[in-house]
């Protein structure tokens, strides 16, 4: 018997790892970790780990979860953005792990993408 | 200089592996997964391994992420059942991962929780 699957829904096992492109489909980095609203159970934002670029180490960008589209064809992730637009978005460094729960770090970053806060 | 938290918000690494008690404050099992809508990003069931009730492995349970109250004293998330509540509850083996997107499946879950199915 054929199963009728709801396609509508993605473990948080698979997004996790999952590669991330930009705009001409050059690859970024991939996403490490999505933040959740604890209550209400909505993905607010996903932490993508942006690696190396002009020698430097990787960095980490947490960007709205509306920015990020799935391409099938890529089979990862796909955010409209140049890597000029990237190298000037709001990040953080590895150690600097609370930082994506900065009030003042989240209101830069969803002016940065445009996206009208949630809060 | 004092940091502004948002504290509404979780990581998914977090979440994850995260312990859950029932009534009793009895130990269950721990969070696996989370199954998320792609298109908006709302965690719908949280995938909880729930070990060994009368000798057998472990079997997974998928339950609407509005059951899993996060409990301070307890350090994980509580769920108001008891032990024979959970025994006769929809759940699925390991080998089975296809089950929680299962529309069949996934209605015996949430009319066995009585939450009003999000589909």
């Amino acid at each position: 018997m054929l199963k009728e699957k709801t396609h509508a829904l993605i473990s948080s096992n698979r997004v996790e790892g999952t590669a991330v492109y930009g705009r001409e489909d050059n690859h970024i980095g991939s996403v490490k970790e999505l933040l959740i609203e604890k209550r209400g159970g909505q993905v607010q934002d996903v932490i993508v780990s942006v690696g190396g670029f002009l020698g430097l180490g990787s960095d980490l960008h947490s960007l709205p979860w509306s920015k990020l589209d799935y391409d099938v064809d890529l089979g990862g992730y796909k955010l409209d953005v140049t890597e000029e637009e990237l190298k000037n978005a709001p990040r953080f460094a590895e150690n600097d792990a609370e930082r994506p729960y900065d009030r003042d770090y989240q209101t830069s970053v969803y002016e940065y993408w445009t996206v009208t806060p949630y809060w």
